[in-house]
């Protein structure tokens, strides 16, 4: 092919590279892609490097060796992360917002795409260093979330599903009691979702009691994978004692009135300070 | 701010257009953000906008007047789509594949990320001219896909459910019969989720009869939406007359045999090229 210019490879790159979040690509890969050598490619991820981690977007991860190479990795500052957070506890506070029984009308906000790539990313920096294989959900609401949690993480995505579907082949399933609803409830696995001795990470729009994230973890248990920990975007302030013991949330919903309209909703972070 | 080196503005520019596909960003932004002028600015995105054509990553569209600004638009070449959906063809022809009953065990590359992100972008390349206001999908299976679409169409993604569940307030319910179990079934819409007068483009992952789908339209009419198309991954061949009009496949199932474990799975170009 022609000779390709420095900066129109360094788009390539930069596009090809963010694309793909945590996808390790080799060096020798790229030099066959733009007719470069090596060290220049290596020059180029330098100066992508630094300009991404310049703008707070971002970084690139070197991996040396044979299977070596180089990859993405999202990276919020801690600054943009409590500005987002802020951003939707003020939006999740909107009187509108409430619905009969105190429920929190949050839909828009969870089915909302680039905003969900936000909330994944920010899943990924705080919860990265657990280095799970798959990111677990349950259906519906979270999915949306968990999906582009996975995909910040370059992980499969499972879904635990609400009762048993026939086009997923053999399944197990547990019975749990959400703590919404006070109700018994089934959910189920399909087998060949994912492969026993693999480390899940649980990711799930809101918490109250803990009961669907404790049903997760036993049916985890049950089809041998691991579970290494539980994000949720919004957890409940009471009851204080959830049914799992760990989990990390972005924001903590204080109180819903359903007479005065006043939602109390508050970034995790400024939440634990404020105690 | 220091004056930023054009490599570094460029790589950084890259990085936020092609991040959320379809918005428009202002060179007046844009100007703040790096202390550039507009014109300055222009002759990048001229430079952006070939580098990513030149390797097929896509394109910026620059919409001109005072609420004018430039926005990525992912775009793939007919080469590469076809490419890729017969890697998928190929996948989903793998034997171990079929479940009892003759269904098709899709769920890891319905769950996929990068695959549905890709998947997502050959929707929009393919039916962008519709124009939609919303995607909709119905849970569970489609909703990764409908989720990658929307973003890449830079739209909110509208999720019907099956049932009508307490916390997303009044809802509008439908009866229709799923094409695949014959039963009758429920979906319900929250009122909020979408204004009357909208457009709507429905994303799923499979149509047999298009029963879902048909239920989808009927209960579009029902809140008052339009829906301007529908889009799946994989459509059966048979019954070749479904019960929706206008539909655009990716991929087309000829046949699953579940005696001589054969799947005929084909990419809907070539299959119409076939006939």
């Amino acid at each position: 092919m022609n000779k390709v210019r420095r900066i129109e490879r360094i788009i390539a790159l930069t596009k090809i590279l963010s694309d793909m979040p945590g996808r390790l690509f080799s060096l020798g890969h790229f030099s066959n892609l733009f007719g470069a050598a090596k060290s220049t490619l290596s020059e180029d991820m330098v100066t992508i490097k630094e300009s991404l981690q310049q703008f707070g977007l971002g970084t690139l991860e070197t991996v040396s060796g044979a299977a070596g190479g180089v990859r993405f990795i999202p990276s919020r500052s801690e600054e943009s992360i409590n500005e987002l957070l802020n951003e939707l506890a003020d939006k999740l506070a909107e009187p509108e917002r409430i619905i009969q029984g105190g429920f929190l009308y949050m839909t828009d906000i969870l089915f909302n795409p680039s905003l969900m790539v936000q909330i994944g990313e920010i899943f990924r920096k705080k919860l990265g260093h657990l280095n799970p294989d798959y990111i677990m959900t349950v259906e519906t609401k979270g999915i949306p979330l968990a999906l582009m949690t996975a995909r910040a993480f370059d992980l499969p995505l499972v879904i635990v599903r609400q009762g048993s579907k026939v086009t997923e082949g053999p399944a197990v399933s547990i019975n749990y009691v959400s703590g919404s609803s006070k109700r018994i409830q089934t959910m189920s696995l399909p087998r060949r979702a994912i492969q026993s001795g693999a480390k899940v990470l649980i990711i799930d729009d809101f918490m109250k009691a803990g009961g669907t994230a404790r049903g997760m973890i036993d049916l985890a248990g049950e089809v041998g994978v691991e579970v290494v920990g539980t994000g949720v975007l919004v957890a409940t302030v009471e009851p204080a004692k959830k049914l799992v013991e760990e989990y990390s949330a972005l924001l903590i919903l204080h109180d819903v009135d359903q007479y005065t309209k006043k939602i109390d909703i508050r970034p995790a972070a400024m939440a634990l300070q404020a105690n």
